[in-house]
């Protein structure tokens, strides 16, 4: 069995089952929010597009955030903090690597799990069951590598211990340089774009640093027109 | 000034200088040829292409590998130790990974040097020198991140000195991890295809290894249909 990372959805890169990663903040979140109660969550690019939706819908909770803040006029905002209780059994959650992430990984892979560090063992286990080559799927920064992703695909690797392509060889080396999850997430495009642009919501790094604390494994659904649908 | 990596040539990332590493072997070869003398060197991804323009032009050594190989018919193939002395003026070199890398970075940046270990003092002198923001463009192999590109690029990285963004950061720290390019090389794909397929050209490794052993900075010139032209 065989283990790839791609450190952004536009490279090449197709396994039969995929991990999508997006640790600050989307797929935190999502994890979190499965978790807590939520019973589905819509990922949506465009702010509109959730918006719609809820209208279509006649229910749910908005989330979401741009440069890292809440968008105005959304019940919540991208801070898996936000997420411990439900607010509602839908999430409608509006964000942008994260969403093009799930979409290039439900293109090319069979089954799609959503990935982070709160749910590492549980998905890797869930990944080894499957009993198929695996590709980590990292949403980035704008087409661009993130590495606090990179760091989560990284010990996706370690615990998968199979067979590794030259990218996901470079992610577990990554880990390596690192004293820890959190110093990586800190030097991060990620985190210090959330530093910069909210420095109120710091805590969530640490909060995402936390390795499987939560035993959920979202799964892709389907897509509703551009949004992708997200479940236990 | 800010230095950028892309391990793949179809991330997003463009800036005004474009470094191309293909290290194992195409420009490792192309270093290697323009220092020995030959004048210029074309480079195209199909083999077709390179006859035809040897027609074209009535002057020629044709060289490249598929597979490691050299191809049918062509004069020599794709290892540098070929090259250390001319056998003409004008390369013809068909490469595929190394070919899509300089189209790449010609597309998206307003000069492209060509770099290896081999050149790697040289070509980083002149990368500073042109005084603009840089993007190291990796060839990888077939679309997919190549461990002996990116342990390049960190050396190029590491040698600028200048502000670094995920991905040229992900690169340098890369290169702590290995006991020098050799290692790196070895373990990478490109490295494991060579040796794979072409056990006898082993000491094309250690000799794309070494470092600044050349004072060339071969430059792309100009598209000549679909082969990309480079001269010193």
């Amino acid at each position: 069995m065989r283990v790839d990372v791609v450190f952004t959805p536009d490279e090449a890169g197709a396994a039969p089952t995929g991990v999508v990663v997006d640790v600050i903040r989307a797929t935190s979140t999502i994890c979190q929010a499965l978790d807590a109660g939520y019973v589905r969550v819509f990922c949506t690019a465009a702010v509109e597009e959730a918006r719609a939706l809820r209208e279509e819908l006649g229910d749910g909770v908005l989330g979401g955030e741009r440069n890292a803040v809440r968008i105005p006029g959304f019940d919540l905002g991208n801070s898996p903090r936000e997420y411990v209780e439900p607010a509602g059994n839908t999430l409608l959650l509006s964000t942008t690597n994260g969403t093009r992430a799930v979409v290039a990984a439900a293109q090319r892979c069979d089954r799609v799990l959503v990935g982070s560090l709160l749910n590492l063992n549980a998905v890797v286990d869930a990944a080894r069951d499957a009993g198929e080559d695996v590709v980590v799927v990292c949403a980035g920064v704008r087409g661009t590598l993130a590495l606090d992703d990179a760091f989560v695909a990284g010990r996706i690797v370690e615990l998968l211990g199979w067979e590794r392509t030259d990218a996901a060889e470079a992610a577990a080396r990554l880990v390596t340089t690192w004293g820890g999850a959190e110093e990586a997430f800190r030097a991060s495009k990620s985190g210090r774009n959330l530093l910069e642009n909210a420095p109120e919501l710091e805590a969530d790094i640490p909060f995402c640093a936390r390795e499987s604390v939560l035993d959920v494994v979202p799964r892709f659904v389907s897509m509703h027109e551009t949004a992708a649908q997200i479940a236990l």
